[in-house]
């Protein structure tokens, strides 16, 4: 650990750069006058996404560029674009078909704010736009990484990646998984997008191999680590804290780290996960403290998180 | 036009290519044995994509590229990208909280086959891959192209393409939509995908301003024909002929071409349209009638269809 680094004022000057290009990016309002329909869709995709979320992930894709000295520039829109996948996947995720959930961050969800055809368009814009801003036609992002970023956050976003991991979520409600399942699921459905974040943020570096293989091992961990936290949360917080209803998983008889494990187990097993992910750290070339701080504050704040 | 040029043998031969390529990149069946719900989210992504449809974009695509002499595999892999949005958009426009529509190229919809959770991840899922294919890791894609390649369709897949006009759509039915209107919608809903599919075909050959600025005409006057088309065929085929509900538009009060100017007219401005695209090809680079036959030929096609 680096005692001396202050999370909370690096995350403040980050979010202020965030929030900013988030709202720049996201669907703003037309110039000219537009039709009802799409100034609907375009205030569906911009509710979808700004004044909410910790921002967790493009955190650690402009944590990981600065741990790689990388072009801030690039990770701004790699963090912007992976943001907008996760955005993407709550506003379906909460849909009627889906989970149907109508609290999301303390405020009604997309499709009972807009209807649930706006929040399917506003979800599958919010995609397409997490593609549009990899691929600026400036020069500022040479187009060798524009290409490397789009191939990683599409693989994660997929059937390989975040939306298989919703759908062996989907058939596993009441099921007996096992650990090693389950681990595959969220491997799946959180793991994936929250290693992509990490890794598109190292690729704005050009990294070298072990340095990018040290990375993802961080971003795997992390993710597992995630979601090991988030079960713990389901059954010890409460939904005023979480800012969504807790206890949920239990109701849904969804398996669970901590209905596997138990509750004990599972704080010890986040515990694992974080000093995996700090020892990867060491691994990243020319590591040195400063560079890899935020990364590792990050990881830290994560699992000892209280929502 | 060019008398000679044989449209059908030439289909054939690009609908094999295509297909095999759409079979091997479309959620292959794992190798390993995987979550049950992973293997439904694949059958229903193949189920949606897999032996249906006119292939009218891919084959755009791959016309545009031999218009330009470029790069085959690049047209290949585009030319498959933009189908799997098109097949996305399918999806999700039959839900339940779109058009509700049972029926497709003659078989159930995929929310009907499969549920609508599935349907719901099964059209995310294509999304995501249409950006997989066009970002392979190995060199035969140059990256400068497939960064434009993503560029192109994601902007005409999002909020200002096909997702806007969509939204467009939602907000349009039982409103007196003009006939700038009417444009405006299905230049943004169908055109914009019509026309990037010609303009990703062409970008696998590298060409000049002019070459893209008339192949970029050339799409958006079959855009707007081929919507045209559509709404004539609505009130003068049947079901059966169409593989789809035919009078719906109607049943629906949506605003169409035909309803504002009647079906005569409409027919006039299709043909009007078909001449325009015709005449665009005269402006490509090194124009010869060999390169842009079957340009000229889907052209021809797709205004003389009867489904």
């Amino acid at each position: 650990m680096v005692p001396s680094f202050d999370l909370k004022a690096w995350t403040q000057e980050q979010a202020g750069r965030l929030e900013k290009a988030l709202s720049d990016w996201v669907a703003p309002p037309s110039q000219a006058p537009a039709s009802a329909g799409l100034q609907q869709l375009k205030e569906a995709m911009r509710y979808a996404v700004l004044d909410g979320g910790k921002r967790l992930r493009p955190l650690l894709a402009l944590a990981a560029c600065e741990a790689v000295g990388g072009n801030p520039q690039a990770a701004l829109r790699a963090a912007c674009a992976v943001e907008l996948i996760h955005a993407y996947s709550l506003v379906h995720d909460d849909m009627p078909c889906m989970d149907n959930d109508v609290l999301r961050r303390g405020k009604p969800t997309v499709h009972v704010q807009f209807g649930e055809a706006q929040a399917l368009l506003a979800g599958d814009a919010l995609q397409a736009l997490a593609f549009e801003l990899l691929t600026p036609a400036d020069t500022a992002v040479d187009t060798a990484t524009q290409a490397q970023l789009c191939r990683v956050l599409a693989q994660a976003s997929g059937a390989q990646g975040m939306a298989g991991g919703q759908a062996i979520d989907l058939a596993s409600v009441g099921l007996p998984l096992d650990a090693d399942q389950l681990r595959e699921m969220h491997r799946l459905k959180t793991g994936a997008l929250l290693k992509a974040s990490v890794l598109m943020g190292a690729l704005c570096g050009h990294p070298n191999d072990a340095t990018l293989l040290a990375l993802g091992e961080y971003g795997a961990a992390i993710g597992l680590a995630f979601q090991v936290v988030d079960d713990i949360l389901d059954v010890t917080a409460d939904s005023a804290t979480l800012g969504k209803t807790a206890g949920k998983d239990a109701f849904h008889d969804k398996p669970t780290f901590v209905s596997l494990m138990g509750l004990d187990a599972s704080k010890a097993y986040a515990g694992q996960l974080l000093a995996r992910a700090l020892t990867s750290l060491d691994a990243v070339d020319g590591a040195n403290p400063h560079g890899t701080a935020a990364l590792r504050a990050l990881a830290d704040m994560l699992v000892n998180r209280h929502y």
